[in-house]
């Protein structure tokens, strides 16, 4: 079983307007609302695929009784529950230029205790994980090092998936693999990398980039590649580096080579961007992407 | 007691940010939620006045659950469940320029019987009360006479703040008093008034119109007035309406004469405009801006 952690798992809710005008008062035409953050979204990636999966993080307050109400019947979960409010983030799209204008709340203020609860239960669930996947941000009051103190003390491979200076700690103990995009990747340099492939080989560990329309390049000690998307394909990018990072997971938790595991992740990625509704994978133009992704050592 | 009705009841929620970019993910800084609809924010003026009120309307969902809740200890409640989910209002304010830029959720939709329960359970408090307020929005599937249909069967004077359609149909049933703002004159007569006093007159009922800035005048079968606001008060519009509508509840329900009740029902809102909490009256402001604000007949 892959075991995924959102630990500020969120209520995703989708405004649709006409159009935004800022400072004026707006009837929303449209609500849509499902259960996210970066570890739920992935772990529905796997499930869809087949995949055994587990979702855990923390969850509280009447939205975190939405986030659970959404995830019933559609992925297997093991949350704790925390005294605070989870966040809600509310993307605004507008009709007249489709933008989508987003909001995040800053999340639940989690205390040591509950973290300290938390860590336990999730070092019994990784316990009987395959591969553990960390994703997205830490929920306030909870210290930047806590995803580096988990890592530390699992047994099993980790994919790491967050930003700021989680990542940055969270990569001096050493995960099985980091996922940073172009600008996450940026945040941890300091500075825009001049050249992706030297920023990541200068990393202690393999890293996968994701690089929007341009694909990705994943890092190890074996070697580097570079996958290109099967053509340019057109829809909604939300939610296709969960894809991509649903790819890396189960790649990496089957033991398949580094050169498969990219382009695999890379066909998610873009069937993801592919789908209709945001985070969800088109199954039909993941099949076709499956053998059509090029994937070159770099 | 007064009754105030609060059909589509919401649940109120700020989002401060630095600046609010179109297109761009943002962090909210802090979040506010708090219980609101027109007829909420009556009662919670009325009651911090010492009056004796009860708010009741429909609410529905988790949200309705976080309005029961805020409500809980602010103003005594009588409201109806129903099985749709209540709306949320997004005031995202950007700190750089203090504007407001606001999503107004539609609402649940409520069933024919939903409604009649509703109806039934209104009738029942109504016939407790010395005066109604009929305040905001119906909610989706209910039909815009439906405030009308309940003003022919209430037997106390009954107050409509509404607009649109509900607004229209609402007068042929003749409630005591309509008080609606400028647009939403503007909206029941096609086009803006020329002549505010001679657009009410025109009217089967007695109107306050509030005019911002500019005070609001009171046209009845027995005269005209005009009432100005004691000073240039500076602050947050916002809940002013209310404040106002709470002031005419309070002088119709009493009996007081016209005059008195325009008088002290601008004071109010005057009031709220100088408190710092949206909707919040500032008492030590309303006693000074009770003896300071001028009628004049119109």
């Amino acid at each position: 079983v892959i075991l995924t952690v959102t630990a500020n798992a969120a209520l995703d809710v989708t405004y649709e307007v006409p159009v935004l005008r800022h400072g004026e008062p707006h009837r929303v035409e449209r609500v849509h609302t499902r259960a996210g953050g970066k570890g739920v979204n992935v772990a529905r990636v796997l499930h869809a695929l087949g995949e055994d999966v587990v979702a855990t993080g923390l969850v509280g307050g009447l939205t975190g009784d939405a986030i659970l109400a959404d995830l019933e019947d559609a992925v297997p979960e093991a949350f704790l529950r925390v005294a605070g409010e989870s966040r809600r983030t509310v993307a605004v799209v507008s009709a007249d230029d489709g933008a989508a204008t987003v909001l995040n709340e800053p999340g639940p203020q989690v205390s040591e205790r509950e973290w300290d609860q938390f860590a336990e239960a999730y070092h019994q669930l990784a316990a009987a994980a395959t591969l553990v996947v960390l994703s997205g941000s830490l929920p306030p009051g909870v210290p930047a090092d806590a995803y580096a103190e988990l890592i530390v003390r699992t047994q099993v491979p980790v994919l790491l998936d967050t930003d700021g200076d989680a990542l940055r700690f969270g990569i001096e103990a050493r995960p099985a693999l980091v996922k940073p995009n172009l600008a996450e990747l940026t945040g941890l340099l300091g500075h825009p990398p001049e050249d992706v492939l030297a920023a990541c080989r200068a990393l202690p560990v393999p890293a996968a980039v994701t690089l929007g329309e341009a694909g990705a390049v994943l890092v190890t000690a074996d070697g580097a590649w570079r996958a290109v998307p099967p053509e340019r394909v057109r829809g909604n990018p939300t939610g296709a580096g969960d894809a991509f990072a649903a790819g890396l997971a189960r790649g990496l938790a089957a033991g398949e080579p580094w050169p498969d595991v990219l382009a695999d992740a890379m066909a998610l990625a873009a069937a993801a961007v592919a789908a209709p509704v945001a985070g969800e994978v088109d199954p039909a133009a993941y099949a076709s992407f499956r053998g059509a992704v090029v994937v070159e050592e770099a």
